[in-house]
């Protein structure tokens, strides 16, 4: 299949239009031998997308195309790449490039190389080229950042995994989630509801936390064994003590309450948190509260190569699927999926597909 | 040897002059089952000493008598008591109750009990009589909350150890700290340079960091590896991912450069702070700074009565010296330590010591 020069998009013109994202077509980086184009055939929309579309993490280049929960078919392979033959079913999560040679590349912790790329929202550290994601015909990665799909997990299932899933599941790895864990998912959407389902797996006793308690019956249907609003007066006190991790998927730390929700934490337990708020929003902690019950807050960025693998292995092993409404990719439709986003009226993830009906 | 039904002390009279403390004397809880009188042989000057003195923690009670690093010897023992006999010297630090029943307690985490009594600063839950430290010639507790000291350990070294010595030395266990490990500790003082003299036991590879170059001979003479100044312009790229963990001593979080420090920790590495910052200020961390790398951030308070007997046994197997300056305690004495502490004008703890001449 011959790539064509010029990659078709549907992106962000203007930030303070972000809700009208337009179709515009983009040259990409020179193909490199480490690189490969893949067809994109469904890309799911993670939370990023809104926050990046919106410029919440700022404002760097428009036109602007989100998306990286990319799943495709290899078309094209640079002459240094042994991962890949065309034709492999591949998956891209939010990294599409890093340098390959650092400390951190090389002991498995490429996501935190300081020239990782971004899938979008980045810029090639050689070139200057900005990057551009998944709502898209095509797109050109580093073959390292690249993961083949298992053939037991279908597309629409695996794009979600790849940003939303790996990011839900490494602080599960971190934290060495086992049989019995007694583990808080705080906010059950896109990527709350795939730790319940991920640390179910691993064995853990789970509880789902959430403002109300409008999603109880939800939180049961996904998996969860327990169940605590942080709207019932004294909930810090009924529950003390009774998990040993909590991963706060909230994407806000003004919102919710989190100086409650370590009070849920046993001595010497943890809170990972794994998204990130607006960039001007900190972390206020009071200090004795960690003191007293010497525990620690800890932030969890996606994964590395290897943990992406892991992850893929593991879903396909314990038949995971998380919740997806698709959504054929549009510009109409692309708006009001992100409107939707917005008031959090998914359950609980869309991906894009039809791509073949869009990009004729 | 006969108690006397009303133990002497000195301590604060009124917060507003807390640095002119007066003697007095108090009658102490009446003698439970469980309880040992000691006679008090040396007290190390903690800095929550300081905190608790000049209001940080709250206005609770006067007069008050601080002191939690206190040696002296058993003279007397409750009916349930068997860990003791009459003559034991033996030690108590911050601690001097706990319920004993609950989960926590159970669990060899009494420093984290709900119950948990202050040896100062703390109110009984049964009488609501206030607890009173170890600037005094007697002090009543929990036998759970006292501990034997090993023979070789002089009275003097060991007082430090029961408050600001376990503080520093249960990071190191939370971290599992080992040959090798890369162990950064902020702030060489009272328990930053104990803290440095246990990494160093534990093998670990140590690195003390300061806010200028003011203390890098002494850190070395106190066997540190390496050091670092946080006055360096660009210090925290030129020494980045030098440290799996920070501990972090720094009394105030305002002061010192966290944000620069965390710079200096590896992916998944950690900081661990332990001392308490006036209630009133808050831990503000820019949650990028933690995503990024996916490192955490904990408190750690003191320890349990497994972890001062580890550590006790640690110190004498390795026979580690902390610096300590003795002084004899009297009004004066005890106004012109605080005024140097307050200055860092001592290397690195005071003790107090000549209780016999001054408690007749």
């Amino acid at each position: 299949m011959s790539v064509p020069e010029k990659f078709e998009a549907i992106g962000v013109q203007d930030f303070d239009k972000w809700l009208e994202p337009k179709h515009f077509s983009y040259t990409p980086q020179a193909m490199r031998p480490e690189d490969v184009d893949i067809k994109i055939e469904a890309c799911g929309i993670c939370g990023s997308d809104i926050h990046a579309a919106n410029g919440d993490w700022g404002r760097p280049y428009t036109p602007l195309a989100v998306g990286h929960e990319i799943i495709g078919e290899v078309v094209s392979v640079g002459e240094g790449v042994t991962r890949f033959k065309v034709g492999d079913r591949v998956g891209v999560g939010a990294q599409c490039d890093s340098c390959g040679k650092c400390s951190r590349c090389n002991q498995d912790r490429e996501q935190c190389c300081k020239d990782m790329v971004g899938t979008y929202l980045g810029v090639y550290k050689e070139t200057g080229l900005p990057t551009q994601g998944g709502y898209a015909n095509y797109v050109r990665v580093n073959s390292r950042l690249a993961f083949k799909i298992p053939d037991s997990i279908d597309s629409v299932t695996a794009a979600p995994l790849l940003c939303g899933g790996i990011t839900g599941f490494r602080p599960l790895m971190t934290a060495g989630v086992k049989k019995g864990t007694r583990v808080g998912v705080n906010g059950i959407g896109g990527i709350g509801h795939m730790v319940i389902m991920f640390a179910k797996a691993l064995g853990a006793e789970v509880t789902a936390i959430s403002r109300s308690d409008a999603k109880r019956e939800l939180a049961k249907e996904i998996g969860a064994d327990h169940y605590i609003s942080t709207g019932e007066e004294g909930f810090s006190e009924k529950y003390c003590d009774s998990l040993d991790l909590v991963v706060n998927t909230g994407s806000s730390f003004s919102e919710g309450s989190i100086n409650g929700i370590l009070g849920l934490i046993r001595p010497f337990g943890s809170m990972i948190f794994i998204t990130a708020p607006p960039s001007n929003e900190n972390l206020v902690i009071a200090p004795f509260d960690l003191l007293l019950k010497s525990i620690s807050i800890g932030g969890s960025g996606i994964g590395s190569p290897k943990d992406i693998e892991y992850m893929l292995d593991f879903v396909a092993k314990h038949q995971i699927k998380p919740w997806i409404e698709t959504i054929d990719i549009s510009e109409e439709n692309v708006t009001t999926a992100w409107k939707r986003m917005v008031k959090g009226d998914v359950k609980f993830r869309f991906v894009l597909t039809g791509y073949d009906k869009y990009f004729k």
